[in-house]
């Protein structure tokens, strides 16, 4: 049997064979990723992530990894972590470098690196609800793309376009998710 | 000089003060987050955090601090980290939580405790492309919040819904948030 063909890190035969048994049994698709989060005090909070479900069943293999949030004190925090709106900037920047190197290594580009950086804005008129007209979260985000390769600016172009497209976190921030919040009981 | 007022660990003298000096001088209010990304191979990459712009000027006060995010070995990859839809996850966690917290503080609301649990669904047909009309992103997102005060299940509710409005990550995430990816030439 032939090794399996690895381009960029990733093994393009495990990729090509998860799109052919999604495609026969979709419900192996779905899956599951969860977090919980313990409030410490102040602005200083601690959320755990382990497990997940998926393909067709709960994987439990992963250690516990645990991770702080808090806020500067000009922001009436201690420094304990980054602050929530910071994660998503680190969210949005593993998913987009993720679905690109995916997107090229499925076609056999072969890079050398790939660097990024995030910037977005936020008016904390929204969030201390001083203006209800300004938005709570994030006016806009920039994002600015670096790609070490044998490519022209139109190929990078080209794969930035793929990572944002089947980036799973931009397409959550960039179009209206649904998201509810109830009050457990238990 | 009477001493802070501290309500839940929230300075909220502070709290009022930022409150009056940004309907005073809105400009102050608006703050920048960043973070830059490296890839590491495969689906691993690293992002850090470090300054940010706010209130009127760039603070470079706190240390870099660096995640790893990766995937794990049935999504390709080695397990070096979370992957990005769950730091999503700890992102909207810790966000809920501040705001919820900051805003019993403001109403002088004691809370003795807070956990919250959140799970995502995603069908992975999207981020593969093998269905246009299934979402790469999260398709829902449940949230559970368990409050520990003396307060009714209602005034429990009324902080819920407080948290969820006034989360910067929250609101990104339930409206369409503009997003710009582009390629750095330099």
């Amino acid at each position: 049997m032939a090794p399996d063909k690895i381009v960029n890190g990733v093994n393009i035969d495990q990729l090509f064979n998860a799109i052919d048994l999604f495609k026969e049994k979709p419900d192996l698709a779905l899956f599951k990723f969860r977090a919980t989060n313990k409030w410490l005090g102040g602005t200083h909070s601690r959320a755990t992530v382990k497990d997940f479900y998926g393909p067709g069943q709960e994987d439990t293999s992963r250690e516990a990894r645990s991770y702080d949030l808090d806020e500067p004190p000009v922001l009436l925090g201690k420094n304990e972590g980054l602050n929530p709106v910071e994660y998503l900037l680190i969210a949005l920047s593993g998913c987009i470098t993720t679905a690109l190197v995916a997107h090229a290594s499925a076609k056999k580009i072969n890079l050398r690196g790939v660097e990024s950086r995030f910037e977005g804005d936020i008016d904390l008129r929204g969030f201390l609800g001083i203006s209800p007209d300004v938005p709570v979260g994030y006016k806009e985000i920039r994002i600015y793309f670096k790609i070490d390769a044998d490519l022209t600016d139109e190929q990078k172009e080209e794969l930035i376009r793929a990572g944002e497209k089947y980036s799973p976190v931009t397409n959550t921030i960039k179009n209206q998710t649904p998201l509810s919040v109830h009050l457990d009981k238990t």
